[in-house]
């Protein structure tokens, strides 16, 4: 018997973290300064206008950048980008630092681009709500690069994953 | 050289399709109705209130039904539920029909609860913003269903997948 638990923060947690994502670094360009921070809280949104949704903390330290700028990239990462995940969730390193120049380059609109990632999308933030202690920030695609056949990097239950096909049985 | 792509239509859905994404479904009530759809659009929000993310095609038969009743499920499904994700995007099956008995049960307040979902998640609709085609739904987590040995079903890049935890070399 599985019965109804009336949900606390600890026990919405856990169910949140049940949920399966891909791993995201969203970033952004302030005066030539990049930020940017692993997430998982992305989907897509609607093919008109071409959209995608992020819900960021307004306590990260990118997102009054994101804010203020309207213009970010999504970096999709590969299997191969537990690393990075790790480097843009660190409370240690913060800030531009968290860039490596050999990795990432400008894109024409001035957000980074992470050179090896699945896919990047440049986008504009259309629209900002403000929920709790966080903004979903609503973002037309621009402009796309992509490297579609690489393998994501999935993030259930605490740890990091890589995906293979089921296949019917 | 990996050149920046001006967004299109198809471009936008491939893109979106290397998006990995935990799969879902959405389900809710109406007058001992129910009704439910496959979904991967699904995102955590914020922790205060619990809350999620879901955005739901208008067109959706279901979604008329989740403005009207701000109350819906969210059922995250388990690498078994490969048949029942394709079941509930069917165009040929649709409405009740598309519930068995013997598999979902209902919650409290009226929704359907997977029975062996990896959660369930009962929640109220909190606000509702349209963008495009498409709903994007504001839900607070109620109540959850949740049975969290179990393994994640995965939609990347039209394919179902399975997880398998990456370890850092």
């Amino acid at each position: 018997m599985i019965t109804e638990t009336p949900i606390s923060s600890d026990v919405f947690k856990q169910s949140m973290r049940l949920l399966a994502g891909g791993v995201c670094i969203v970033a952004t360009n302030s005066d030539g300064e990049w930020h940017g921070l692993t997430m998982t809280a992305v989907c897509s949104l609607t093919t008109d206008p071409p959209s995608l949704i992020a819900c960021v903390n307004r306590g990260a330290g990118a997102h009054g950048i994101m804010s203020a700028t309207r213009r970010v990239s999504v970096n999709i990462l590969t299997h191969d980008h537990m690393g990075l995940a790790e480097l843009f969730s660190s409370p240690e390193i913060r800030g531009p630092k968290r860039f490596d120049e050999k990795k990432w380059i400008g894109m024409a609109s001035g957000v980074p681009a992470l050179i090896d990632a699945l896919a990047v999308l440049d986008c504009e933030v259309i629209r900002e709500m403000e929920v709790g202690q966080h903004s979903v920030f609503c973002c037309e695609v621009r402009n796309v690069r992509l490297q579609p056949n690489r393998k994501p990097l999935v993030h259930f239950d605490r740890e990091f994953c890589a995906v293979q096909p089921v296949y019917q049985s």
